[in-house]
């Protein structure tokens, strides 16, 4: 009897599992890329973040995941991701289970297959910061929970959100904003192109020659980009990229796991700091982004800590509201209390 | 005054302490092996399991033990030992605190014995997962708190919780059920053997000569048996014990710290990798289990993966609920709302 | 709208941040060293310690710091200030997040400004385990939220008020306790003196020639010693330091990192050993303190686990309840319900 019983709610469970996508819930949806979002998604996510940003950063009480469990998996170690997704989760009521290198190796002790499996039992959700895209595709592949990007080297959904976020903060708005990436082809931009373009930002992305994008995002980009009717320009070529812009990103042009090429990436990279001068091409109340950690070699002092210009620790933050509320979305039915923002 | 009545009140929790056994609470006790554990305490351990599995595991919020703490410490890592520990502890409204080796080194920077009574001043149980059972032996004689096994290189007893509640779940029953263990005389079926046989479990142990199971377990194992009339044996012929067998266990023949003799291992099990040929001679509706990870070399994907007959994903999942019933019992009166599963 | 919502009601906590001290609160004040701390400041943490220790040492749930989360930096790792600092915030219902070396290197991957600042937007309160002090006085100075010693070379706070509060519990007072140390020159005792000067306790402090404190501790300690009237003499004669002493603490010479001059500190130190003999000379009721992890060198077993003189144990576990004080008071108002003890 008792075992008819679970197996009942079980299967009412199972209803609400991954593969029960519909249009007005993202319950049991992956977290992967942007690329998998609308734009209505989009929306929806970093409304709901500013909603908890309003709500739970003022010291609201509101624990709708109690009960829930999330294993954080890191093969790449990081302070903010970690911080950001283990407090995040915690805050909701729910229980994060960090999981470093040293505890699990995705793929050495186990196949992936199975670790996705037995994850699943253990976990209503599982983020995983990794190395390779594919880590990620396998786990989503075989896991029966969502299954959320903390980072790839070749996307980082949850900083792009953090980074529309905090543009809408500053401008009231991101439709039409002018940005400008100077730097890296790197995950960054790749997420910020495929979850800015379908909210209307446009886009032109400076970067040295043979540094450049992955094809493949390139490729989906230019798709959105038509899709929206938004602008969309790759270039080698910093000081076109910045000219007028209102958004200046980039991030660290050596990031972990690089290191042995740092001499050739120096010289490559030597036009891209992004310099008083570079800005002052910009459009004169243009802002900075940085998704931190900061090295000296690719932003001037005077930019990165200059506070009319720099949005950089409001940016850090929001890496806090955004995952909470993708979390959040994954796995309950949330309706923000405060009214919908002009993206 | 308030002196006075800390120590009234401690003196209060002092008569439910580890010491203060009786016959109708597990409250103090260690759980270093199942050789401690009567029939009818393994069996309310057991059904406390499913009853937290049918109502936490569908969506009750439970929290009897909020306000204690639970630290975890792994001399030896594990993804699902520390998973399963750590939510269980959580979800039931508890503090676990997990310590890694570089966190804690038992017997290394200071004495055990020092380590043992300074952790029974910040924790109301401690689970360690060890090399030598010696270490646990020691935690538990000068220890004021439980101690939780977490696994030794003798015993295993939260493993063989697991497994046996995966096989009442199956057949509805485990008396009478026939075991076949084919791999290495390992932790695993010792725990499995002494959990299993007061319940009524057979057990045909094959394992290659020179691998045998410990003597010591061996001769309690025997007394077990013949108190509970059940059968035992001993082989060195994986297909005699696997004939007409309802389950079939198997184990990595190269556990974590053994890397080094696997040359000669791979060797010596060359007869014990569970294939479908091997599952043939067992029961028509015979079943597998593994307590993962699984390596290679010791079971065929056809069986590993066979739905029909592997449990080993609800065998992993219910690392999760028994730990928790054993931290539960050991620190709390609980009475599942459940009727008792027939065993 | 809603951002100027916000707005409003982060204006309001910014009014209880670091910056706004009055007489009557500790929030938002940094927990660097004692020195920083008046006498009835001092006397309140001890007082909310004690009342903590009642009431959820005695099963009592109480969590004032719900929503709230700590991050807690190891770059020296710790199983007495990790155990406790954690369980404590924890307790409180707040999220502690351990950060490990390999999780955060202040300095090494971002300026250490940087990272004060970044953590002070994840978290309420901050504590650092570090090596410099200096490391500690930079993450004040550009942090928003309340900075708390871990441990540093110079000082060990939290040590010292649980060791107050040991000494406390025994005599039921501190005013006119003669307190001997005898051995390194080091942060423990850098602290105990500077927080047990203001409170009457007077020190006879036995360091070995070359292994005396810090200049500047020694000549804040004779300030205070002046402005509180209380007697401290520093001595190289460990006789003359214990003879009629209430207490006699010591701590191992050899503590991390300092492993290279082992050799050096043996000779030094080999009067400096806490024996039956040296304690025979102290007053007839005298007590044994010792921060542990304890080594063989400093302290005979006779001494050092005597039920009657040392209070180690309890010692230890006044670690939690006094950090878990500090916490509460730098980030909430606090009244205890027990009556303030006498010091």
């Amino acid at each position: 009897m008792a075992r008819l019983f679970v197996n009942t709610l079980r299967a009412q469970v199972q209803s609400i599992s991954k593969y029960a996508r519909n249009a007005s819930s993202l319950i049991g949806r992956d977290f992967l890329t942007l690329k998998d979002y609308e734009k209505d998604e989009i929306e929806t996510l970093l409304w709901t973040a500013k909603d908890l940003k309003c709500r739970l950063g003022n010291g609201e009480i509101y624990e709708p995941l109690k009960g829930k469990v999330a294993s954080l998996i890191f093969q790449k170690r990081s302070t903010r991701t970690r911080l950001s997704s283990e407090t995040a989760f915690s805050l909701l009521g729910g229980k994060a289970c960090f999981l470093s290198p040293d505890d699990i190796h995705l793929g050495v002790n186990e196949t992936i297959r199975d670790s996705a499996v037995v994850l699943s039992r253990f976990s209503d959700v599982i983020l995983a910061r990794v190395y390779g895209q594919k880590v990620l595709d396998d786990l989503a592949n075989f896991a029966d929970r969502p299954i959320v990007s903390g980072l790839s080297d070749t996307y980082h959904p949850l900083q792009a959100l953090a980074d529309i976020l905090t543009l809408q903060e500053h401008f009231g708005y991101v439709k039409g904003l002018k940005c400008a990436w100077v730097g890296d082809g790197n995950n960054i931009i790749h997420s910020l192109i495929l979850g800015g373009l379908p909210l209307g930002m446009e886009f032109r992305v400076a970067t040295p020659s043979g540094y450049e994008c992955f094809d493949h995002v390139i490729k989906d980009a230019k798709n959105l980009a038509e899709k929206h009717q938004a602008t969309l320009t790759f270039t080698n070529n910093p000081f076109e990229a910045v000219s007028g812009a209102d958004v200046v990103v980039t991030d660290t042009w050596i990031s972990m796991g690089q290191e042995d090429e740092k001499e050739a990436r120096l010289k490559a990279f030597a036009d891209y700091r992004v310099t008083k001068k570079l800005m002052s091409n910009a459009s004169k109340e243009a802002v900075f982004l940085h998704c931190l950690p900061r090295k000296q070699e690719e932003v001037d002092d005077e930019v990165f800590y200059d506070p009319a210009r720099s949005l950089v620790w409001e940016e850090a933050e929001n890496r806090k509201w955004t995952v909470m509320s993708v979390f959040l979305h994954l796995l309950a039915n949330h309706r923000p209390l405060i009214n919908k923002p002009k993206f």
